[in-house]
């Protein structure tokens, strides 16, 4: 809070700068309230002694973090949320802003992949799937999990495997030891909540083009970016004349 | 060795199919030689055993694996490699391919990155560099060493910081409680070793635009990839018409 404080105050005498606001980032795919009106608390605090300081914040951007159900969390519903930011908020006397980022675009996108082979070791069983680490890193950057279903759905006898893609390292996973349905050569399957940190952490490795975005209403759909090609992935490559001998 | 020669006894079968070679990879980074002379021992043997059966194997890929000195590994030079494959190849009768990638490139490349801030908590210090784990994955991922040292040597005093980019998110380091020179906003810093699984891992998390790749040769550079556009990065972007409205 000091420190906070002290910042402020050395904000207010920069000529150029207009203090109105305070900010907060305390985490992300938080999954209960407490953290979130636990912050507000002490922003209340700060925005107090701001004001008996005479620095006049407006704003209060409490930021994002609400987290979304990807296995078995159940985190508030944003309107329970809001209602509890609703319950705090009346006599700070700011104009709110938030950032919800995941919780509105987490679950409304999915990753759709087919299934390349199927093969079973001495101690495994693998799905092989055409998408891989470099489409949705999250299960090989942070262990997290996404759910993986059938896109056409039937009666299936399950089983235990792992779902990797074709990249040439241990780390090209989707899912790990999973119990998943029966899946056979040229099923899809989609891959749940990848509609935040997916696409937009997607890489060209491998030299794999990323793959194309589509946006689905009613029973339209609408490609919103196009599949890349191996042009694109050479755009702006250029080699030297001494190496064109 | 049985499964491997079930497979090839079934490929042997498939009229579309010539048998030719014997591919293996058995690990990346790897920073002795017995590894490879252990897996080089079972291939002869399996070779030995294809050609019992009439199946010619005149390819023999080793793949590649060979480490390179991230921090204090001392890997074999590719001379000694090379000797102690060639000591073991005499009686083989196959062509040789190798797949040496990082050896070759790894230490070949480097992540220039500029200081932006320092800052110091309680507990620790920060550099704060404009380079994040969109443009390096590989601490973040793997948990991977990387040297980082100031592109202009001058005295310094050391201290120990994070190296940390601008993206929002407690992943976004280059090293974690590394002793690093006393570096300066402004000071340009060359993270080391990132000529493999540096670029090509890269993303635009954070609509960060990939940086440019610069071949220096002697004292001449050539831009051999353009830095990246915002432009670039909505490439193949649409938005559709009911959208728009």
């Amino acid at each position: 809070m000091e420190k906070s404080l002290d910042e402020y105050r050395r904000a207010k005498k920069l000529e150029y700068i207009d203090v109105i606001g305070v900010d907060c980032h305390i985490g992300s795919q938080i999954t209960e309230l407490s953290p979130f009106l636990d912050a507000l608390e002490r922003l209340k605090e700060l925005i107090h002694l701001l004001r008996e300081e005479d620095i006049d914040i407006q704003y209060l951007d409490l930021g994002g973090g609400l987290g979304i159900t990807y296995d078995e969390e159940s985190p508030p519903h944003p309107s329970e949320y809001a209602e509890a930011i609703i319950g705090k908020a009346k006599d700070i006397n700011c104009t709110f802003i938030f950032e919800p980022g995941r919780v509105i675009i987490g679950n409304a996108g999915i990753l759709v992949s087919e299934v390349l082979y199927t093969k079973g070791t001495d101690d495994k069983n693998f799905v092989i799937v055409d998408a891989g680490m470099n489409d949705l890193i999250r299960p090989s950057l942070y262990g997290s999990y996404h759910h993986i279903q059938p896109v056409i759905q039937k009666e299936r006898e399950v089983f235990s495997a792992d779902v990797v893609g074709p990249i040439c390292e241990t780390g090209d996973f989707l899912a790990k030891n999973r119990v998943v349905p029966g899946f056979e050569r040229g099923d899809l399957l989609a891959v749940m909540s990848a509609g935040a940190y997916g696409f937009t952490m997607s890489s060209n490795y491998n030299s794999r083009p990323r793959v194309a975005e589509v946006l689905v209403k009613d029973n339209k759909y609408y490609v919103i970016r196009k599949r890349e090609t191996y042009e694109d992935i050479a755009r702006g490559e250029d080699i030297p004349e001494f190496l064109q001998e």
